[in-house]
């Protein structure tokens, strides 16, 4: 059975020490009033409420899996249970505004007991936050009577939501979903078609689903310019059953817990969400909430393989200490401390990286002058592809790390770890794929704009630099150095893309990484600086600056590999794959 | 359901082309009868075996694994059917002795049969190449009367083995082991303690299985240098059962249909292998020749998923092509072709290493000349830890690739793909994890003989390298500047372990991973080399020298990152863990 420590002294640490919270937040007047003693207190509760009513589920949920029967999903033991205390606690209503009846609290609060979640039960999450992605997407696209109706029921989480994109020939090409909207003569349309992946598209845990559906109005073009998106409940107002059909869940490598649905729509009644062939555009800030999510879910996952393999290393005794004696722990041997520090330095990484971009978010919504809500949406708009792509690759290292960690008894299910390496598995596919993400990154946010926004964030550091106490350089120096790779392959990429873009994607997840660390490496020194002038500096503080200078000695020099691939000469791969 | 072709072109282009095995073997009187002609031959039977009879048997086995009741293990369905007929075709005696009822073929033969064998089933490999192992155990150390009894029954297939080693608290560290071992007055001994991970402990193949244990003679001084190994069947002469019980199997992430058994011993009778308290020496063989089979299953795998991943990136269409029209085959995006690619380098750079290392060792057990023996003999002690620990953690990278290929759909286990990431997942950890292979690398094979070894395998290379016509500049020199940079890594390793044998160990995985790049850039350049001469030079041969300069420039760079890493500043990481 795996344990699980929220991380408060990381979380207090990042909030006060390295982003300065407070002071941003008591900038944005609907937020004045939030400090962080109460963010951090609300971290306590979600990390208790984890801990204890979460945790216990998760092992279990993988060994049972859901259970599908009569076109109906059963969840795993105790789901049902915690996720009524989930929604009695107010959970869900954390980030809604008040007129829905939430607690309008920052999008940090989201990012931050999200993490804590997902440590506890990544397929927990899947059911427990998808409101919070469906939320997003009917603010900005719905009409006021669809947001009057449903934004209550999400904010209480008597209603969950599933994103419903995928069909059997159409996965991460959208273009060509098939499934159809005829207009109905009340104003709503009839959905009809096959989705598949339907993670949460049929469960026991409330009554009433609200599913995202991507479909087609007949007459539309063909590809993504032809789609529109609904909003098509599973029960419908007069408590009837809208013709929705769960055929089946998938068996999946992990994540058993999450029931992946596929449903068939006969005709189901469904409301236009946004414009007619605006479906993508409506649908974007749910997936843009998902992907940021899925970094989350890896984050928290790899705390938990962290936390587990240290407290192991610390327990097992093999090998001789170096001066005799008895059996050492293993957390004496050098490689197994290579092994728990590549995880510490992605995880507590990651943990700045994804709340610094939350705190954005908070910053793009309510900011009151109009540069800083740009500025802040634009570093969000590149950095959520980062996040998604680096993070979740990364989450992949530390558990493979943990397990090894354990080695032959990680093997085994019994001792809980290997099934965080099959969770976490999907989190580089669903929500798009890492290649999606690079895609995205390289020709939809960097050169799309000739680099600004790329420019924002690479000033940013640069000028955080330049502020630093020249005693602080190796750190300082580690950022700007890799701000110089990203810079140079940039500029190589940049004017690759102009002879020929498919040579230019051949590069893609090469950058994206490199983004990643060059993100990774500027927080880290931000942490490592930070933590030597902490108030309250000791050995907590002391193994944060050595975590900083084993990531920039150890693992940033990924990035030569990286710059070096980027920069090989360009030549066509096909014939390589031919024969 | 996976589909498999044996890699008949491929083989005989390594055996051909690149090794020129028929020169090798024609200097060995034992195969000077045995050509590449029919070594291939071989090859195709085995391929046809091993995609008739065995892949299919394969995802069941995943599925049921294998079932324990009442002390004995059930082998999945089909699976006694199938080790009937590899018996009865043979293949155990493939590389056995004649005077053992053998067919005395070269090593070469073990490592492509089952190369091929592994790709078609690593679980049905656990059952049916661990006489070869086991034989070579015997051979090594016990006394005539023992070989003469056991060694024709290995090579029968009649009887199997199981290597029993660990015990619950001493896993890596097997100076901690506790199972004793009491002079019998007729000369044997009698056996008690418990093992646990004994793969293919019990199983209902055979009748009888020879067990090798290492246990501790009453007396014998503590650590590994108190045991002894000894030789303990399931089924005595007298056809009495051994006091021998499984107490169950291990439910795993994965390799289900393959047993792991906690056996219990008690007062078992067993005959000593090789001298008392000299147990390690004697399991040496056997647990090199593990070493080297979970190479092949490596190798094995990764060739399975690539095939798998390949045709349906050819067949599966998402996109547009870069020429608008209908949805392309995956296979166009440069990023799938990216994975694709990392795979195919992998995989057969692997298995010109596997094949390579199978010639040096008919070398060192049968050349005329005593220095050619020493020197591939010492050549194959250096590099047996490199195959184990580079390409099975290669094998991670390329099963990971082939489900990212396939996306959501890999993530299914319906589609076969994440059964592979699961199964090759132990490779990494059994027979010694790569921690445990990094550090017999760097202390014992590098650093004990001041290089001597590894000096043989530089030489090896810059004399090939200094041969070759300067038009292939491009590759040899690839290989030589890897050859400097393993150099420097080994010079600056040397310095630093005369100050801190600690500090040192930081750097071993990544000076083996460095140690696997040097072989693989060598082998990678003696094979586009070659496919550039080959006198039926076409498409093919086009892909390979394609290949290898893909891995030069993409993958290779990953030496500028380790080197960065090994010649980083020697600090200690305790702290860095602290709190």
């Amino acid at each position: 059975m795996l344990h699980y420590t929220p991380p408060s002294q990381d979380l207090a640490f990042i909030l006060n020490d390295v982003l300065d919270a407070n002071a941003v937040l008591s900038a944005l007047p609907r937020y004045s009033g939030v400090g962080t003693d109460v963010l951090l207190h609300i971290a306590d509760e979600a990390g208790r409420f984890a801990a204890e009513q979460v945790l216990p589920l998760n092992h279990t949920a993988d060994q049972s899996g859901c259970t599908w029967q009569d076109g109906k999903v059963v969840t795993p033991p105790g789901f049902k249970q915690a996720y009524a205390q989930y929604c009695e606690l107010g959970w869900p209503s954390m980030c809604a505004d008040e007129a829905d009846g939430g607690q309008a609290l920052p999008r940090l609060v989201f990012s931050i007991t999200n993490e804590i979640l997902s440590a506890a039960s990544h397929a927990f999450v899947m059911y427990a936050a998808i409101h919070h992605c469906a939320s997003a997407c009917l603010r900005h696209s719905a009409t006021e009577s669809l947001q009057r109706r449903w934004l209550p029921l999400l904010a209480t989480g008597q209603v969950t939501s599933s994103m419903c994109m995928t069909e059997p020939h159409a996965g991460s090409d959208i273009g060509l979903l098939s499934t159809r909207a005829e207009p109905a003569p009340d104003g709503s349309y009839r959905i009809t078609g096959q989705k598949i992946f339907a993670s949460g598209g049929d469960h026991d845990l409330t009554e009433n689903i609200a599913h995202l559906v991507l479909a087609r109005i007949a007459g539309a073009p063909a590809g993504s310019r032809g789609l529109s998106l609904f909003l098509v409940p599973k029960i419908l107002d007069d408590g009837q059953a809208n013709p929705i059909f769960c055929d089946g869940i998938e068996h999946k490598m992990g994540l058993h817990g999450s029931a992946t649905c596929s449903l068939r729509f006969e005709s189901a009644q469904g409301w236009l969400v946004g414009e007619p062939n605006k479906g993508l555009a409506a649908m974007f800030p749910m997936m843009n909430e998902a992907r940021l999510l899925s970094g989350l879910q890896a984050l928290g996952i790899s705390d938990l393989a962290f936390q587990n393999a240290l407290a192991y290393a610390q327990e097992r005794r093999q090998g001789r200490a170096a001066n005799g004696g008895q059996p050492a722990p293993i957390i004496n041997h050098p490689d197994v401390q290579r092994m728990l520090l590549t995880q510490k330095a992605f995880t507590e990484g990651g943990r700045a990286f994804v709340h610094w971009v939350a705190l954005l978010i908070d910053q793009a919504d309510w900011a009151t002058d109009a540069q800083t809500r740009q500025d802040t949406a634009n570093l969000v708009g590149l950095l959520t592809p980062v996040i998604k792509g680096f993070l979740t690759e990364n989450a992949q290292t530390s558990t493979y790390n943990a397990l090894q960690v354990f080695g032959g008894h990680g093997f085994i299910a019994e001792t809980g770890i290997e099934q965080l390496v099959r969770d976490v598995r999907v989190t580089t596919i669903y929500e798009g794929t890492t290649s999606i993400q690079a895609h995205d990154l390289l020709t939809r946010k960097v050169l799309a704009d000739n680099g600004q926004r790329l420019g924002l964030l690479l000033h940013t550091i640069k000028q955080w630099a330049a502020a630093q106490h020249p005693e602080h350089t190796f750190f300082t120096q580690a950022a700007l150095n890799t701000v110089a790779k990203l810079d140079a392959a940039t500029r190589h990429l940049a004017l690759r893309y102009t002879e020929n873009t498919e040579l230019t994607l051949q590069a893609s997840v090469a950058y994206l990484r490199l983004a990643g660390h060059t993100v990774l490496a500027y927080l880290w020194a931000r942490c490592a600086i930070a933590a030597a002038q902490a108030a309250n500096a000791g050995p907590w503080h002391n193994a944060k600056i050595e975590t900083a200078r084993f990531y920039i000695e150890h693992l940033l020099p990924e990035t030569d590999q990286l710059l070096a691939a980027i920069q090989a000469p360009a030549r066509p791969w096909a014939d390589a794959l031919a024969a």
